[in-house]
């Protein structure tokens, strides 16, 4: 894997076709549809890809499989986000074994912690992993959002760069700022609508959810970002913005962003909307919502056909 | 196990000689400590336990030990509690099979969900549960409060009684509101604190972490509070806020309490400090103030040594 | 006045015709409503009073004329809480003039503080106050709580007491446990619920808004609290909670109690239901809810009666 | 004053001798200062400016004067934000009367409110005030964020525009989209940070507190964005990520930006640095570095020079 890491690396959502086996056809489909449309790696197990959700054999399952499906052809990130260190390392250590690229860390999402309790954990943490890390800062979900010395002292202790979903813009740039003498670290953004803030300042990346669905539309917005094409850039921009506000708007509880992948997913015959509990999959009239925007979308379907066909 | 649960349930603190190791004589102390001075039943797993923290194999390991050292002398409860429904089965199935006799679940702490969701998680989850469980309301870990109508909802999926550890005395009036006619369903203060104003108005018992190291004070300030004695109940409380004031404010962390309980249990000889991460086993100076109040306090130190005699 | 404050002390709501008039004999009926049944002292413009929301002419408006009507006959408390300094001395002048006997002051509620500079506001004001002060903690509100050694801290720059309106009766604990031995420093709780416990650990009060409606109500509850008469309490307390689950939670909107209050004043002819902006009149099909719920509980009706009569 | 309205907006801050009294000649220093180095419009009394820590009074006074010495150069805008209708309204008049072009106006910051409250507010100011209003979204101070739907709302009672400090960009990416086809509502942020973004995506301005020190930096940024000049953008960017790590975070207090801001213009000879409680002027020794932040960056002082010449 190049240094620092770079580009569009889609979260996977898990195909499931059960709360304890995997949607193995599913999975194949997604993997060859986002590297088909040109993506720069692939990220296993985050958040979209309901990992904590997941049973430790069906988290292993999914990374065999995947690992043998991706076959190289890109970087393999893997979440090992747990609130169990030795479950944590469980599923490293199967990563590892699979030839993944780099673990991605959360922190443990179950006590409250403070700064210095977390920059601790990830220095133990270091010290035991069998691949390279990368942070994965989620306040949302996790509870503690990370301040920029934290994030000092986790590289410090070996990280590869930082997945920051905190959706705070200043916080991304306030990492450019202080990372900018140190090239290998990566930076990459998980709020979609960013993308182009944090290329045009400096960031490497992004690992937006709705790459699951429209891979080319991501990588072609990076690709405008680092041309600096701000025509391009605002054209694609609206895309996005209208997946985001279309798509992730239709269920109408929280955590609704992966429900609309898998279920925008399924509608295009790319894998079944099973979710692990406690997510659910979307009901009929919730699907018809989906599947319509989809159809209305010409354009966008358009990417999906290119897929399809 | 006679319904409503009733009485003094101390959350069970884990004693460990290492990440994935217990610290077997420690619990059968400590476990013959809390009976010693009449607890009422004996909680697992729970946030003081470091439920989230340990392994499945360490937990399933505790569990076992734990029901053969108490050998039913009292109800015994299982922190069954996992971002995975997959988990909480496989450690609520060991639970049942070394005869605990319930489980207690709080929500899945990963995603951010809504009541609805809530309430379909508990009744999807009620339909597997090989044994009986107990509601566990933990919004400060959790990330989400119940509402007074899912807890009914959950009470309705069959729920035996909620540990309430919100913090939110009003809260739990309005629960005893609630159930004021269903006199099987236990309502269970997590907070030291309230435990007399929770028994006088019609609650029915306390999980409080502090009966680890004074079971006898907390049994004594039960009884009390049912005898209406409330000038016994003002000198008991004022112990109570004692150990609170001096001991839960050594660690300048978040997540204090267990790591103060477990340190105080290594001042009296009972067991191990060592904690799992991402919590860390106080430091000498922290450890020395700990010791302090233990001395100080000469008849809470008294319960003890009524132990180690 | 005698110290320390103590008994039942409505947080007077504020009777309008219109946003800059006083509903004046509304006025008069209410207090004598309150006063007739009992209660200790009266608090004008606190949240109840909606004084943040009312012009600096209408507030000294309403000052003079409740001092007037009240004649000395309880202590009179007034708040002057503001974001402006100034402002707040100006309402304090008028208030001596008219012969109030303390201030009432929570923390300016523009700026985001932290306890340092909240100490120094209220030593700054302190030293300018032409009469004595209480504190007022209303985090929900003002955005800040305070901490136990924050309320010490302006204890020496001169409060006479505290009204805690945080909810969270661990804090009010606290404070007991704090200024035991300062027994001229009252500890009056502002959660209606909490009454009874706050008395039996020993505060001194309560400022309950549901006393605008059934003064004699929270005051037989209040002696029943001092008598320890459990069982007493018992049957009281639930009819506070009927009055919290049914008036305050008709209105689906935050802020709801002041408008419940005013309501149910109008319902049963005491003042107009003129709420001031931001704070709106109820509907026509919420007052019918509010009305109903009057005359159903027959016992609470006539507490009413014995006012109309 | 043209629509939508543009460009660089200084939230000025109030310079005060006293609690009661202005800094004249510093507020005249101050806004030739702005006005000399190219601002597109002045706000008067927003949060920077203190408006609500002021008395009504002070506030009037420094609308006169300010109107006077600004003297049509720009528009002025004029923070009309209070808890009490009637004060917001007693403001607005004397801004009409003073000339001023627009009030800004905060939702009232006492009680709680939803979004239906909110917009109702918005609807009764409207029809009573005597000059067009911007609507000012400050979570942070107000304790409510507004959704998109609450902006389009207002905007049809007659706002111009918004002045968004939420600090989410993605939320002033979503006022972008919904307001493309109304061009002449102004989206300007208040996150100096985030002034290019805003600009290259469609917004019109932006209100930075440091363009009260460094106003032909924040000017010299906007018609850089305003060119889609990436690398004059990037250049100009450090410096304000420069002013904003050095400057913002001397004081160790919430709401230290203002302090900051109106130190450094007392280091600089602008006006005095006296603060209006809640806030405090700042100490020696954090004054000393202000002062050496202002003396090291050698091309940010020469900004200052040029005025000082």
């Amino acid at each position: 894997m190049d240094l620092p890491l770079k580009g569009i690396i889609p979260p996977l959502i898990t195909p499931l076709k059960n709360v304890d086996r995997l949607d193995i056809p599913g999975l194949e489909r997604l993997i060859e549809h986002v590297l088909g449309q040109g993506v720069h790696g692939i990220f296993l197990l985050g958040s979209n890809g309901e990992g904590p959700s997941l049973s430790y054999v069906l988290r292993k399952e999914l990374i065999e499989r995947a690992c043998l499906i991706i076959d190289g052809r890109v970087p393999v990130l893997v979440g090992i986000s747990d609130t169990s260190l030795e479950g944590s390392l469980e599923i490293a250590r199967t990563a590892a074994k699979c030839g993944a690229d780099a673990a991605v860390v959360a922190p443990p999402y179950y006590f409250p912690l403070d700064q210095e309790q977390l920059v601790d954990y990830y220095r133990l943490l270091a010290g035991k992993l069998p691949l390279p890390f990368f942070i994965y800062n989620m306040p949302g979900f996790t509870k503690i959002g990370m301040t920029v010395e934290t994030v000092r002292m986790i590289r410090e202790a070996g990280a590869l760069g930082i997945k920051d979903s905190s959706g705070d813009l200043f916080f991304f740039y306030s990492l450019i700022e202080t990372f900018k003498d140190d090239p290998d670290f990566a930076l990459i953004t998980g709020t979609e609508m960013f993308l182009p803030d944090a290329i045009f300042h400096g960031g490497h990346g992004a690992v937006p959810g709705g790459a699951n669905i429209f891979p080319g539309l991501f990588v072609r917005l990076y690709e405008a970002s680092l041309d600096r094409d701000l025509e391009e850039v605002e054209k694609l921009r609206k895309k996005v913005m209208d997946v985001y506000n279309m798509l992730y708007s239709v269920s109408p509880h929280p955590s609704a962003i992966p429900v609309a992948i898998k279920t925008a997913l399924a509608v295009t015959g790319i894998c079944d909307d099973y979710m692990a509990p406690p997510l659910q999959r979307m009901n009929a009239a919730e699907k018809d919502r989906i599947a319509a925007f989809l159809k209305k979308t010409d354009d966008l379907s358009r990417l999906l056909l290119d897929h399809n066909a």
